[in-house]
């Protein structure tokens, strides 16, 4: 069965769920949103997802949100990047957990309002105070892969994809690989894997679109 | 088994494991946490929690981080609050994770920098910010409970434990119970619950003891 992902390019949050799908050779398709003309508001999209956000995946009948959720379930539905023990499944909980709580989020937000909201609109003074507070967060993720090849166990899982959602993209939001260097070679390890494609490939959609 | 939960009143995201550990008889210690002194980037700390944060569980051998895993947790050990069919799990994990993303991580700042932080200290733009992100988040919330009595199914689990854990605080973070009529009732419902603590009472340590 094809699963359909509701997703648009600039959003990591759907690429880490893409990405999943992509390594787990789960079969899908990209059901483009058009965000930034403001399709999670209407009725229709309110309708599939209460929480107006992507992505969405549809598989049959169940339709599912949070890209957590997602990530969970297409472990749990192909036995794949899910972990081996049950110690790992409750590593990578926690580490999907933490990314939402402190990681992605905060990217998104820093990302949306250097890169796609005009100047003008743009808040005084949350783009730095975000910014303080993702570096506590690269400094976590660099210090936990300082040993190790992947977030949880011996291989890539869905905590690597959950936690590396926002980090290949080009727009500036004050991340620059070289300053994190066992970040920069795990993003190295994650994009060496036979199927990796950059979200601007994986996805419909990018900025180069709206220019 | 007596479990350990290292928490302060003032955090929420303790305070909805506290809860999960109340409602779910399991007994349990409250460890305290010198938070406003520093205790969190300690090297001793640190040592336990890697990603430096409050709450932390131990149990036995294991040590569990972030408080959607501890809820987790609790709910499969006890086989309590955790939902009664696959569908209300997956529910329960979708609400966990948007109270993670969207709702708990935002309250919790706005509200320690409204509150906790010297006012000198605190950076411009970033309150008003916050709380207009929080407002689409309490909007959700309020509806999603518009028809019905808790988060997921019949009746409470730890959706409903993961989304109160800011709502009870009394210190202003632009959030008024009146404003959100649902809510309101909902968390009526929650503090009828045999055995419910406010987070002063339930965990050591409020701004009462900083005076």
């Amino acid at each position: 069965m094809t699963v359909q992902l509701y997703c648009f390019g600039e959003s990591g949050n759907a690429y880490k769920c893409a990405l999943a799908l992509v390594f787990s050779d789960t079969p899908w398709q990209a059901r483009y949103v058009d965000f930034f003309n403001g399709e999670t508001r209407t009725a229709a999209y309110r309708a599939l997802n209460p929480m107006g956000e992507v992505p969405v995946l549809v598989s049959g009948d169940e339709v599912l949100t949070q890209s957590g959720s997602i990530l969970m379930h297409i472990a749990a539905q192909t036995g794949k990047l899910g972990g081996s023990t049950k110690q790992e499944q409750a590593e990578i909980l926690r580490w999907i957990l933490w990314d939402n709580h402190k990681l992605s989020t905060q990217i998104g937000t820093v990302r949306f309002l250097m890169n796609f909201l005009p100047a003008e609109k743009r808040p005084e003074g949350v783009v730095p105070f975000l910014q303080g507070r993702l570096k506590a967060a690269y400094t976590v993720l660099n210090d936990h892969l300082a040993a190790r090849d992947w977030v949880v166990g011996d291989g890539p899982t869905i905590a690597d994809l959950s936690c590396c959602g926002y980090l290949y993209y080009p727009e500036p939001f004050g991340f620059d690989r070289k300053d994190w260097p066992h970040i920069d070679a795990w993003l190295d390890r994650i994009s060496a894997l036979p199927g990796w494609k950059h979200p601007y490939e994986l996805m419909p959609g990018s900025p180069a679109d709206r220019t």
